[in-house]
């Protein structure tokens, strides 16, 4: 099969892999598809050690069933999959106590195991979540990431007739914005440096979006919302770009940290601030797992935009393309999916 | 000002009285409208001894600030408003355990002080919610009971991707149906007696209606969803509604008693069943305040529908007649609202 | 190694079977000790079918690891564990959904995979918990009932200045008790038939104790409490127990079934006093696992008298006799606790 | 009446006032103690802005009730009662969208309005918490500070079996060090500056105490909890503090500032670790006005060792030392108590 292999530092290489064989319990899937994450483009630029190559990296993977391994039950050949890319051992002290996300000694598809960018490649059962076939296949593609922003939304937990900032409008600024559309809010303000970016989150369902570079932001909110905002969350991962947008919560608000600042940067925080605002700091990292069928219900009403979201499609020969424009060119695409059949 | 005063069972007259004067922190509203809804009816047939005669009835109140009392400091003349319709003591034991809507002082504008069937009527400051110039008038006469709804939604808490059986489809159940379809649901069935509010229901999210006279309620759950629902809310009051669809609920699912059931009721109730469905049993009755002013943030977004739900709008004349379709015709209106002006 | 083993109804003979192997991802276990519950006399007698004989039956279990089974990496030999005897299969439509617990396909330890009436047993890796070496006899044999309680706890999610009714003080009773006492109540109020029992629940820490029989419960607690009970926890499971005492909830008040009530009874509730009370009726059966973890870590601080509940140890031979006693002469023993090695 | 009448930093002067009367739903207290808090002393020495001269300042009051003003129902005169000092206006944004503790419009006695360090106080009824006789003089002057701790212990919302680092051992450390041991902890770590202090909260319920000065405190917490702990609470209000000790933070753990850190102060926080550790930074300022209830309840039971923490009673003359005591001689006192008939 042909598979992308990561071998380091801006390193992928085309190969001709065996296919895989699935194990007691897994799977092996056919992939159709699997987009491209920040992470994904950090790991390519080094900026994420996460990865252990030589490795076929890429975690949003959807696929259909092509073989079932011993042991299996609950699927059979044919079906459509996505998959959660995240591997817990169970008997650590964080499994051990409740905290499977926090696992010591985690295995992920994708950064230290194979993952999508390739043909064919295995998961685990208990990994891979059925999907109906009328899921189109930027759904399909989705489905992990919005399993992340619906973990997160569950973290925040608003209130109907909360307000919100969302700093950023890529992918995941663009599915907050979704998610929290669907959410009864009383307003949403949306971030964005690209212009395009911000174009779709106003036609998606922001009610007022701004452009950081040439507009105060705190002004902005204060100006709309005199309180200030109930929420905000970041989809940037720019400390900066947290820094200047704090003062715009509401006494009493939450700032949720979602996108993934880099580890030198600093955030100059008072706690006196924090005590007298009555605000919380929370974050959220990887969803329980079944917050891919919580993803899946809702992709199939049909209430999520994709097509905004995904924004192309390449073959397996431009993944390191894929992951240049992520990095360098974001004016162009929002989220790229890998066809490897293409 | 022109009033319908409530003397006793079927007893309603239209009288003349002297406008009122607003006290230290109260306000003079011009009733705009006040929404009829199934407690007023009870208090008509002598089915509810909430209401002590002779007294306005009427607790869906919208207006404009025609004076204010002494000590107003929130509000001038000619602001629009809301209103919550419940006042606690704030010095008996549950007001002073921090939770007043269960007070044992409690009044109640339209029970045991007048309400809103008439042209003028008084509020305190804090019960008294601006709204937008923006809120038609539908808007504001369902803007108390979907404060209801709204703090039912909150103790139900459901998930993202989360199930319902809404059961009932008068003006509660289609104020359900609509809270629940902007929260991100997988499926909603609603049972219905009468046809029309069935079309209603189907017409504004439902994805499927029941009539439960002619179709078994569980089977049509579980030949859609095999495990059953994870909410079940009750908008009928009926018992014995609730006995009939309780078997759809899902292994760890909810049961929200919404309506109001009467007092010589009984539900047949298996603990044993409870403990290995492991379901709950849960209830909702009266909005905290600020859920007013959730519900005024939500229909500014204009995704609610209230024109399907309050479907006429009648004269002071007409309330009496009003209470007399809510409970023998109910195929004829959903919601009727008073307008004292008309 | 000798075993008891459940054949069938008021069945169980001493065998002696061969020492089982631990398979992948399994732990051999020398049983120290394996406390008897009320759903191991109501198997024996024949009002449970949990059991799939012949097996042996017993799941609350303490040991100490004989042997690891290939991949164990989490223990070694000799290291004294207890044991969640739960196991679900991770891909049913309830695992796969976040509900482990709700497991359509679950294996238990002690119903239809051998338990801990014998001298050695094979439990998942996944479900041991390491504990300390401090931690006494009766402490781990106890820690199984406690997680549950623990589990019951979390669900009730009561504040501190809470009031409780516990009804029924044998084993579970007077390990909620013990919780309740060690999380900040306002006072504890406690039923029991059996006079002991009675003597035994004051002295842990309820301030009041009442024979049902002799004494009316609701009107005790309501001249104690005029207001009634923040939360009642039925730990006896009888329908008839819980029905006389429901009256005594306060408004906004939570009833907790958490014993097992016969699967014929029935509760005749009335859906307008649980709107008008605005009372919850939750339940609580199985643990997530960290739960053990946690009850481990509070039965470290010694702050449970765990030597009150178990009450006394006999050997394997005396295994139906514990069961006569748990049925028949409730005044005898609290917890009985089997060690197959006396 | 004597008073000890606040005129600006360091010129506290006692003064013969006129007894006030209790104006309409107000009680007149003859106050039996009120004790001397943190934000007491920075009001002395102008570290903190709050108190509007000339103001008789002192919050944490306890009194009996000398006078009933008119309207007041659920007083009688010669009731012991508890204090809670926080008036909210119940019209701004805060109040009328269910956030009373963030209003705009407060009050609060011994700030804005005459307080506790005089022989007669005047305060709103639905403020006075009717304590019990047996309630000792040192639980009725506590009182109000428990409920701040009460609150922050809700805001935390740990689970049983959670590990606690507390930082700092004064009034409200040795109160957090009390409610945490009586909540089914895990472990118990308090650090603390003053040798005295440390040996009280040693005896009280820690396991475990460190001075900082000498000790590296995340080493020693790891080297106990080798993943560190689940909460910390800040009682110091030292940014430096809260800043050597978060990374004792076990993932998925919470940090709680619950002192006043300075406005000046920053902390210098990393999203990354935020996000890779899953944390959470939350606060907690003024309780919810029934926490008062809590507390006393709580109180009720014997529980809390208040002797421990009221370390001495002043004359009214004695309340600039008092200050002096806390700001300069933290060796000497833990909380002082002004008796204004001593």
């Amino acid at each position: 099969m042909k598979a992308a292999v990561f071998y380091g530092t801006e390193d992928i290489r085309m190969e001709e892999l065996e296919t895989p064989s699935p194990g007691e319990g897994e799977l092996l899937l056919k992939v159709s598809g699997c987009g491209v994450c920040g992470t994904d483009a950090g790991i390519y630029y080094g900026k994420s050690d996460k990865a252990v190559p030589p490795v076929v990296i890429g975690h949003e993977i959807t696929g259909t069933v092509e073989r079932v391994g011993p042991g299996v039950v609950s699927f059979r050949e044919g079906q459509q999959v996505v998959v959660d890319p995240f591997i817990f051992c169970g008997v650590c002290d964080f499994c051990k106590t409740g905290s499977p996300l926090l696992c010591s000694n985690e295995s992920f598809l994708g950064y230290n195991r194979n993952g999508g960018y390739c043909q064919y490649t295995v998961v685990p059962e208990q990994n891979a979540y059925s999907v109906p076939e009328t899921l189109g296949f930027e759904e399909r593609v989705v489905c992990e990431t919005l399993a992340t922003v619906l973990a997160g939304f569950d973290r925040l937990g608003p209130k109907p007739g909360s307000s919100f900032l969302i700093l950023g409008a890529g992918t995941v600024g663009l599915l907050w914005n979704q998610v929290v559309r669907n959410s009864l809010p009383a307003a949403i303000v949306q971030t964005e440096v690209v212009k395009r970016r911000r174009e779709t989150a106003a036609a998606l369902g922001a009610d007022v979006t701004i452009s950081p570079c040439d507009t105060d932001v705190v002004e902005t909110v204060r100006s709309l919302l005199p309180l200030g905002v109930d929420c905000i969350v970041d989809a940037t991962g720019s400390t900066e770009a947290v820094s200047q947008a704090l003062p715009a919560l509401k006494k009493g608000g939450t700032f949720l940290s979602f996108g993934i600042c880099p580890p030198d940067e600093r955030l100059s925080l008072s706690l006196n601030w924090v005590y007298r605002s009555q605000v919380r700091i929370i974050t959220s990292r990887r969803p329980p797992r079944h917050k891919i069928q919580e993803a899946v219900c809702i992709l199939q009403r049909g209430i999520i935009d994709t097509k905004a979201v995904v924004t192309s499609v390449r073959p397996l020969s431009e993944t390191a393309e894929a992951f240049r424009l992520f990095e360098k060119e974001r004016d162009r695409e929002i989220k790229t999916a890998i066809d490897p059949w293409k």
